[in-house]
């Protein structure tokens, strides 16, 4: 009997590749029209890993906590197939937090406070079980330790995402234009385009950032929806109207997650899928911002995910023949 | 031989009934970051009866102009199928005039000068000929004009569309509550929307004015779309995104001008009709943003509003398929 080999391609089929989501895991405290909370979990990787587990399992996690910090949160990652050998639980130290007060219209906020604690020195940490990674979530962090990560991973991601904000374009410009000339796909909020390019119309702004080096630029505009461009195409999705927007906290890295893991559980990364990935992401993000914190999207159910999908599809569809 | 008679409700099909544009016919005087205008043609009526006539031909304009007001403009009406039965021109008087200034996000404006001139005593007058009226556009005006012209029509036309303004809900409340409580479709923009009912999520200004007595409400969002709802349903178009927008005067008068255009050429006031009536009116109110005044909306051909129908398809389909 002749032993087939099996060609190298064909093996990748059955190698189960993984979603490797950086950035922050933190304590937050909201307020709100809607009312306050005290410190509860936060942080972008959080809200983007926690979305991004509804399409995919194999989800791996860069952080870095304090001992204050609590396990069963820790717990529910994993049960969300989130894996945390890469989430660094420093003895003595405590968690990032912060602290924020939204106004009336929920599109402007005040920083209340920021404690960086043990970000100040995180040195970020790829483990060997890491290195399978197919797709990077980078979400907004120091641009430098985006960089050590992508540098940090023994083979380049087959789609790496970065959300970044207006702090870096102020304080770490140079690292911040290197790292989106390495990345896929940006996302930033309309004002961060505008402030990254000194344009004030987004097609403009877009022209201008897909020629730094990104394939694909998000624009997220908030409760005004999100636009995805490449060179050739637009998409737009509208943010669902919602009787009342609870907390938006969270909102954008959410939108991320979802994204990036219906990309992830496709494994396709063509535009017309970027597209659905997101309506994804927006359907999350509606659910994130119904309540304080995560408490609205720990306990989705797949039913409740396909309901709002349909919603958009019925928000946005119309029939014209053109002859 | 026996001649049959027709029955009433088959000749109706035979009748040619209008649209009737009501509002003013005026100049304008523009700055915008990109420039200045002398005295050009302006009006809600203007651009409403212009983007109307790219979809049907029997529409009445009644309104009122000075005797400085140019004939070729008048003579321009009528090539685009626009009769002026019920535009008075007065002798001696001076055309409404109003003069504005854009601010960088061209979202928000300083009106510089207001010279009502023939408004001051403007008493709308229905031309017999206009008695056919079967859809009435009521651009924006003072609620006890439009009110006279609803009073004036022997029978109320199959859908009345009314636009209107914060002035209006600042200084003639009762009488617009009233307009408001008889209307099919009103048209108001999100900040109107929010001053009328005290609420700021649109989802809930929405469910408040639809208890007011219209069965159809568009918010207009400018460069962020516009939202359509009945008390079932809503349906969302995004502004298409484009390089600048050149001067959004007309744009939104636009927008109801290819909306009402494409259902009087359609003659169906469903749910799913309306929805392209909002496409349409987009990818109109997307021409007249492109230049200054009605220079971009007067010389249109079907396939470059086509074309521009195909950006807005493109721009929000997805395809997704959920079990």
């Amino acid at each position: 009997m002749i032993v087939q080999k099996v060609p190298i391609s064909s093996q990748k089929i059955f190698t189960v590749m993984s979603l490797v989501v950086v950035g922050t895991v933190a304590f937050d405290a909201i307020e709100t029209p809607f009312g306050k909370t005290d410190k509860i979990i936060g942080g972008a990787a959080t809200y983007s890993g926690t979305a991004a587990s509804y399409f995919t399992k194999n989800i791996k996690l860069v952080s870095v906590v304090g001992d204050d910090f609590p396990g069963e949160t820790i717990h529910q990652f994993h049960k969300n197939g989130i894996s945390t050998e890469g989430l660094q639980v420093k003895k003595g130290q405590k968690t990032f937090f912060w602290s924020g007060k939204y106004h009336t219209d929920m599109n402007t906020r005040d920083t209340l406070d920021t404690q960086l604690n043990v970000l100040l020195d995180f040195d970020p940490v790829i483990p060997d079980s890491y290195q399978d990674c197919e797709f990077l979530m980078l979400s907004n962090l120091m641009p430098q330790l985006q960089k050590k990560v992508l540098e940090r991973l023994n083979k380049r991601p087959k789609l790496v995402v970065m959300d970044t904000m207006n702090f870096w374009m102020e304080t770490q410009w140079d690292t911040l234009m290197e790292m989106i000339s390495l990345v896929d796909v940006l996302t930033v909020n309309d004002s961060e385009a505008r402030q990254l390019t000194n344009e004030y119309s987004l097609v403009k702004a877009a022209q201008k950032i897909l020629k730094m080096g990104p394939r694909y630029l998000i624009i997220k505009k908030g409760e005004h929806g999100a636009l995805l461009f490449n060179n050739e195409q637009v998409f737009f999705a509208p943010a669902l109207p919602l009787e009342d927007v609870f907390d938006p906290t969270g909102a954008g890295d959410t939108f991320a997650g979802g994204f990036i893991g219906h990309i992830a559980q496709t494994r396709d990364i063509s535009f017309e899928n970027m597209k659905r990935g997101i309506i994804y992401g927006s359907a999350m993000a509606s659910f994130c911002v119904e309540k304080f914190g995560l408490e609205r999207l720990i306990n989705l159910t797949q039913e409740e995910i396909d309901e709002r999908v349909q919603q958009f599809i019925d928000l946005v569809q119309f029939d014209i023949a053109l002859v």
